[in-house]
């Protein structure tokens, strides 16, 4: 069991937390929760970090309840370190820390796998800045069944604690992109048959009055500047959120579940 | 122009930004922000302050520029008082000020104007925690054309902070209310001929197959726990969104603004 907070697995996992390009040059990234661990892919998992606090309380429900004992067989089957309560928060970037913590090992995907299947369905995202935003988009998007999630250099790190704590587990499974070109890839996305809407104020239409049941990438711009010029004129077609009252545009991962799904509700009806 | 923190006005600001006890008390709100300002209505504009930096820029850029134009107008209808920078970030909740506060009355609104027109849109919130969640609520609703929120007493301060940052000015507009009796709410509700659906894992059906064409209210619960059964069993209707993956539930806000927007495409098609 680890006790102090000076010891350097512990200040490892403070400076993961707290430095992006840290977690970016060790190619790893942090979960907190039951749910994260839970839902980890074993094949990525480094390290687990949990207080013994919550061992305890997971061993004496393992008989009466399902998932503690699946938890508890993922974590002998993984192997843990067990912290002190204290050694936890100062680990933690949460206030009310579950007693969890997994390092993981950063996934690759390719193109090719956002383009599963024969009618893909993306979210092409430009400069997001809420980590919460991004987060929810991925969990809201894989609620819809999108493939992936492509996003300029610019957007935040899908990595930032808020962001992983924010997609509730869909990280693990969403498939997604960083390109440094979001034009070339839109030009790849359109020679595979993917036809690409700009969400955008200006839109010509409502969302609702186009089909989205064959390949699908919706752009998403920036919270505050909507998508920048050069980026909406690389779309086929801009489309717009109906919006009564004096509201002026909505939140950019309000708008991006709106979009995909109505893609979702197309597709099944 | 106010120079020192330990003005009593100051003081004063900041016990209403940090404690919702003291803004209930002396029934006022703080709003921050340029289009916040522009928005407020000037019923229930008490005080605004802003920096001498912010209205100089306003001043230099009025002959040129709309807005800053009714805005000085609306600052030399309304008064105001200026602070230095200093000042300034001490009275905003805010890591990057905008250099401009208003503090405003509570507005009362009564069931009645929730129920106006012939066809009600309403969202019920249970408990709901996050203030993001609220704020994305009401700007979401105002979009979609809702006629009011009706919440539980334990759903998070209408007046924090947050939350009016993320209505951005649809606080002003959408009416809503507390209610202490729910069951008595929705009994009052279904009289009007509201049909009220609750979001609910156990849902028969999924929500574009009922028509929300008529009156209609959506119950949705707290983000961590869903609806409580006991007010769950208040509703006509259970309805479900359909989750893909491992989706087990969709962020508050998205699920209400899914809700919200499906009603709009229904009563303009």
């Amino acid at each position: 069991m680890i006790t102090s907070t000076s010891n350097p697995k512990v200040k490892q996992i403070v400076q993961w937390q707290t430095k992006a390009k840290q977690r970016r040059q060790d190619d790893i990234f942090l979960a907190e929760g039951l749910k994260m661990f839970e839902e980890a892919p074993p094949e990525l998992i480094r390290e687990v970090y949990l207080t013994q606090f919550l061992l305890q309380h997971l061993e004496s429900r393992g008989e009466t309840y399902d998932k503690p004992h699946n938890i508890e067989e993922k974590l002998r089957d993984i192997g843990y370190e067990t912290v002190t309560e204290e050694v936890f928060s100062r680990m933690s970037d949460t206030r009310t820390p579950q007693g969890i913590l997994t390092v993981l090992r950063r996934p690759v995907y390719g193109l090719k796998q956002l383009l599963q299947g024969d009618r893909p369905l993306l979210v092409l995202l430009e400069d997001i800045q809420d980590p919460g935003n991004l987060g929810t988009i991925l969990r809201t998007g894989e609620g819809a069944g999108i493939t992936g999630v492509i996003m300029t250099p610019q957007t935040v790190d899908i990595y930032n604690p808020k962001t992983i704590r924010a997609t509730m587990g869909s990280v693990y499974r969403v498939p997604f992109l960083y390109v440094d070109d979001m034009a070339a890839t839109i030009a790849a996305l359109r020679e595979k048959g993917i036809h690409v809407y700009a969400a955008h104020l200006q839109g010509q239409a409502y969302y609702d009055s186009f089909s989205f049941r064959e390949g699908t990438a919706f752009l998403i711009g920036n919270e505050g500047n909507g998508l920048r010029r050069e980026t909406a004129e690389l779309a086929d077609s801009y489309l717009k959120i109906p919006m009564e009252g004096q509201v002026e545009s909505l939140n950019a991962a309000i708008a991006a579940s709106l979009l995909v799904y109505e893609a979702h509700r197309q597709r099944n009806n």
